[in-house]
């Protein structure tokens, strides 16, 4: 699934090049834990509510490195740990995930449960946020956990 | 893969949700077509460039249909032909593609070889509309095929 040689590419229609890059279940996710969540560590993602096993979990992490969308380098508090961050190339992604985010909000909205009442009222104080000052929220969220890029 | 019911959901977050319905390789590009291709039949989704095989091209078909992204009615011209639209769920991922396509064409331009000299043309003239009228773009993107809606 790793296209890194254009010549490699199915087509070159922008939609199908990302695709090939990002059009997977877990690969947005792993970015939203980086991006929204401020996550870096392989802990961190496995821990995220959705499962992701260990072995697409490692191999996500790979590829998203060969593609220059995240890079890693050694925790020096602990030598044993490595850190995930994205790079200018991924938090990039900001918009697109503001976007799927408003498409679920008003298309997949959360069953309604006890369980999900903070998770409706987040989304709808995001939303609003997000058609009032959209430009604004993705330059927070594309420098929330990096500001000191 | 069709998760029609929220209680199936691996998790409430939006973008999971989201990724549950079209996180994967061929989706969007289906969605793609018919939204800035014009494009209506299955015969003419198979003639894309990227080389959909025949048996991924009826099961997104299917999913996209279960899940309301589409519509399928027989066409009033050939009893034996299939017509595929977009609803109105399906045509707001318009925000969506158009940042998908933004990103691509920063992050990952195509190579530069005669074929695709017209490509980065049409990608340069499309990311300076996308900067300076996003939202008449996406408006636009949104009704070109859909203006009877």
């Amino acid at each position: 699934m790793v296209k890194g040689k254009a010549s490699d590419r199915r087509s070159h229609c922008p939609i199908s090049v990302a695709l090939e890059i990002f059009g997977d279940r877990w690969s947005l996710l792993l970015i939203r834990d980086m991006l929204l969540l401020g996550k870096t560590t392989y802990g961190e993602f496995l821990a995220s509510g959705e499962g992701i096993a260990t072995n697409i979990l490692a191999d996500r992490l790979q590829r998203l490195e060969t593609l220059k969308i995240i890079e890693s380098r050694g925790d020096p508090d602990n030598r044993r740990r490595t850190i995930y961050r994205l790079t200018a190339k991924g938090r990039d992604l900001a918009p697109v995930l503001v976007e799927i985010i408003l498409w679920s909000a008003k298309h997949e909205p959360p069953p309604v449960c006890p369980d999900t009442a903070e998770v409706r009222k987040r989304l709808a104080s995001f939303a609003k946020r997000a058609r009032t000052d959209r430009d604004g929220l993705i330059e927070e969220i594309r420098d929330r956990f990096y500001a000191e890029d």
